[in-house]
């Protein structure tokens, strides 16, 4: 009789853990994989949008929780928080014995999932990889890469990428990103199926969005730390000025949060903004809905570039976040300048929509995912291909 | 005025400082650099050889020391050794505020430095980076190249494996290795000039070797954490039945340090040496002295493949752990077997001296890697270049 | 010539910071003293009231920075500071290398000093111990005083209390409370002496203090922890109803501060309060003149057992956070009710002030302090007098 | 139905278990609790006798296994060690919610379960509280005794201590101690029942034990760090002296360790001692057994002042290590004197066998406390009595 191989997936933040959503689905239903559900770092904070409350409302089992963010508004505590996570996460895999343990994208601290895991012995799964940016989650990035047996990648770029870094190919697959998973199955719809108000509460004005609406999301750039007050700014003047109905999303925990939180919180106090109205999160296929229905999203997150680009809807792109990642037809990048950023909304309201792109995957992916799991071989020797 | 730049240079064991002690040298005579020297992990620890104690000999001002290594005879204590290093090496970047920080080669608790110094925005140098050894320290070593900015790399193949991992070429500089700096010193030397039982104590017998006298370094392969004891044990065997003066070096700290050593202390109390003489460790320079007048030096050490290459002494390379580096004429590559181990140093015996080969340098890296770190410009940002 | 002692004072939370403001000025001021300052948890934090600005104003230079504090909301994270607390400050003592280390009150974090001074042999004085409070900070405080070489307590009662827990009569001295200090340099202020809202910002209404006003400080307790919400909200609805002026100042970090702080904010959301404004922090003059003007202090502040007793303003304490320490004849003590605390605030304004009470010194605890740190003889070893 | 009390006991070093283990077993054989057995620092590790591998052959469960042993030749190592244990119990604490956690007496890493436990609001109970010994230990003793909710303690004058110290008298219970549960088991034994040659190795002589023998333990005492080697060096010199057949055992780890060790290893380097034989550590009943049948115990070790006090086996106690414990007749205190060391031991031989006392116990203290930990209240809160 075989035994079920043990999947150890990390979760880190409430991104995170949208994006592999599927992926989760996926083990956790196949007949020859148990799912080790970690839920580490901001994944269990509520200023952070408490990721852990939606995947036990999503009926995961969690199978241990890790804190270790320690708070400091300066870098050192990045490198920290990544330090207590071996501590911790090193322990976990110890009690869990997990087969193969899986680290998602390039946040610093999935980077404590790497070391824990490669260092214990543990064949190593990065969903992800192979993507460029050009900050320090792509030093992060590339670096797990280096750590890891096995890669997930997300588009074709991304998969020649990982295999130029000397992995060897057959450990390469291109899986799309199973985010697109997600926007797959609310591409056909027609109409906001809830209320975000009532069921997000939130705070600030209700704007009707039954005329349209923006949507911003941006994050601070962690090698920016110091700018990060000043971007969001001239976001929100751009936003100030336009004064249309506007659903706001704040940031996540990064070293530069407290720049843009704080940015955000003072702009509040000076100013009426009628017209927006702040959420902390939102379920991962209820957020892709209201994009679906958006005019336009105005921010650096890594959704405006996949997602968004499946989903067709127009994506104003600030600054260097996602800098050399693949665009579908749907983006257009400015600038921290107000000037561009309202331009470029205004710009993207009057061509509305843009055609599908597949560039990050057909939907697809958290299937594929789980039967490589299955199929993978269990090793985690390996040597650089050149 | 200039001000100096503090170049913080990471010290976490024996070996590495041995390797790298002309570059400290360097910076520390250079008028625009001020060293940060930090002592870590095994080199302030007893039981492996306290590097400190030789490093404050030599001159050096330690900036300051961190214990982090956590006992325990599993890989798990690797990984949390790793995880304290980050938490300590924050505070004390932290403090230090260097201009860059500079990590050497690839042992575990290395990636430490690398991810405290990326994530607080510090430069990064990596010496070393580059070369190929198909095992743990190879995933670190180019995790490490992935989240370096500077690289200096001890020879052309390990210059263009660099690059084809997406550095910028402009910040790959083969500069040789600095261990090769202090070959060069003794290369023609005709005696040894002193009696390594005096100096350095050690236990065992004290076999006369006027009439030439093998050298054994032999470190535990961390992925094969299990076999280290059966691996040390065909050795010794080797070496027992050789029974020719025999100078043996106790193995490094690592995960599988104890398999080594208990396999060398078992065999002790079991067997009569009478020709065999352990020592804890010796002065960099002291050390090549021997090596440059073995007949033969018998183990794994990377001294065998560089070093002795540049010296011309015979090696017999046993195992993995070297794998894929480069090679001068000098070495043969055996199993870990007795009868491949006996036979191996007895052909390297009749052969004897190999001609000297620089394929790792020309005894200048100190120098060049000083007068790098004064030039190369102060950056923390990059992006991969394909 | 005599060299100077070191003191290492270690501050980890900004009421704190106040409290021993005194005992900072008289160290750093002292010809025989060197003040070693630490600022460490919730006194470098943004959300906790940034203690370490006011630090910084007020002229002192601090020797390390020690951010500790592990984001979670669950006693966990209360444990896991003081660990990483331990593992940062014996860093920290290791490079300060001080004479004497002090750690002030019950904090739980505040263990974390006494544990790494009294294992590195490095002699621990403690201020304010010796008091009565019935829940884990009490705990903490006698299992300080058992770690501690000297003893600065606050009050006759609590000296005795030291001496009854077995140590030295010669080691404990009751210097006062040097909370008192600051509160004698303005006991005959006739006027609040700024504004506040203007000075210290915060949000709310702006309600007129020229006829009087209430000040609220309630923190959460640590061993009633899944009550704090239930508990704030009985004093929120209190001065609900009341709705006179009144200065709200948010709580303290500790395990069950969202509790607490989540209370809050929910009431806020549900409830116009025309006549409150909420404060972060205050400097501490500030805050004392505040009270000595203010009708009456509202919560379970110790400043109002303290402090408070010393300037005659009347005081409703709430709950069981001062229990069994001395009272002055200011104060009265009520339950978590609605009610209690409606009448036992009306009754208060009907009495007035009360009449000044020494019974926690006399204001020259700073001073006094001091001068022992220079006297005290250097020793850590100690055992229990019976 | 009544679920089972979950016990969770720390076990964090060789001696600590042998002392507890009728505790253990009594835990794990009882209807109404379930045992939680944690195996911690030095208890893990090899070189210190690794305690786990004798509780496993004894054939109990492992609930967990705490490394949190940092390696350093100095007391900041302590320090951090209890660090990390507080890091790596708080995690195991929250995996296994026990009702209750056991820290057993007063070595510096027991402190750690005191504070993970208390801070986590887990009823702490306390296994021999309220001796004194007048060094770190005492310290750590008595602070513990403060931050526990139940004592469990030796011997009356310990409980009249507690008690002193302001602790419920309710809950503090003189139930002996444990360790003589198993001397009462041997102390009919008429002749050593093994060959402690045969059945635990060792190295040295072996000299014939048939005419009787001296047994030496003795340990670092923290607080006199640096003399620990000038310490060891008198007794080994009177041991040498009298050449008689003996029986060493090595040290526990402590801040002074090597030099303890050190001491040893240097002195076997510079003398023949054809009469004494080393051994790493024995299981406790034999241990007992090698006692009962011994002329003389020499050393600090507190099995002298207890376990020999009810088998009537004379002791040379030397120095301060036990000061101030409760005496039977069986002992005599030395100082750090060769001259003394060699005339006490002499003698003690002569006067023989000193009578049976109780002072430690009755030999049921193991049934005691489980029964106890079955009826105590779960509570966590409690104030001081005075």
């Amino acid at each position: 009789m075989n035994q079920k191989r043990k999947i150890a997936v990390v979760i880190t933040a409430r991104p995170s853990y949208s994006r592999v959503k599927t992926v989760l689905e996926a083990i956790d239903n196949h007949p020859d994989l148990e799912l080790q559900l970690i839920v580490a770092a901001s994944a269990l904070l509520d200023r952070y949008g408490s990721a852990v409350n939606y995947i036990e409302k999503d009926g995961f089992k969690i199978a241990a929780r890790v804190f270790n963010v320690l708070e400091g508004e300066n870098l050192t505590a990045a490198a920290k928080t990544t330090g207590i996570g071996i501590l911790e996460l090193s322990s976990v895999f110890d009690n869990l014995k997990p087969d193969i343990a899986v680290t998602v994208a390039d946040r610093f601290e999935t980077m404590a999932t790497a070391i824990a895991a490669s260092y214990m012995n543990i064949p190593l799964a990065h969903i992800q990889g192979g993507e460029v940016t050009g900050n320090i989650d792509e030093k992060v990035r590339h670096s797990i890469t280096k750590l890891a047996d096995y890669h997930f990648v997300a588009s074709e770029s991304a998969k020649e990428r990982v295999i130029k870094l000397g992995e060897n190919p057959e450990m390469v697959f291109n899986t799309g990103c199973p985010s697109i998973d997600l926007a797959k199955e609310i591409i056909e719809s027609e109409n906001l199926p809830f209320d975000p108000y009532e069921k997000y509460g939130g705070v600030g004005a209700k704007p009707d969005l039954s005329k349209g609406y923006l949507v911003v999301m941006q994050h601070p750039v962690t090698t920016e730390y110091k700018d990060s007050r000043k971007h969001i700014e001239s976001t929100l003047e751009a936003i100030y000025k336009l004064d249309r109905p506007t659903l706001w999303f704040w940031p996540n925990v990064d070293a530069g949060a407290d720049g843009t939180s704080t940015g955000i919180r003072a702009f509040r106090e000076q100013h009426l903004l009628p017209n927006v109205h702040f959420f902390k999160n939102m379920e991962g296929r209820d957020f892709l809905q209201l994009l679906k229905h958006s005019d336009c999203l105005i921010g650096n997150s890594s959704v405006g570039i996949r997602e968004c680009a499946f989903l067709g809807v127009p994506v104003v792109n600030i600054g260097s976040r996602q800098n050399r990642r693949d665009r579908g037809g749907n983006s257009v990048d400015v600038d921290y300048s107000q000037e561009q950023i309202e331009n470029a909304i205004l710009d993207s309201i009057k061509k509305g929509k843009a055609v599908s792109s597949s560039i990050y995957g057909n939907g697809k992916a958290g299937e594929k995912i789980a039967e490589l799991l299955t199929e993978v071989p269990l090793q985690f020797h390996k040597t650089i291909m050149y």
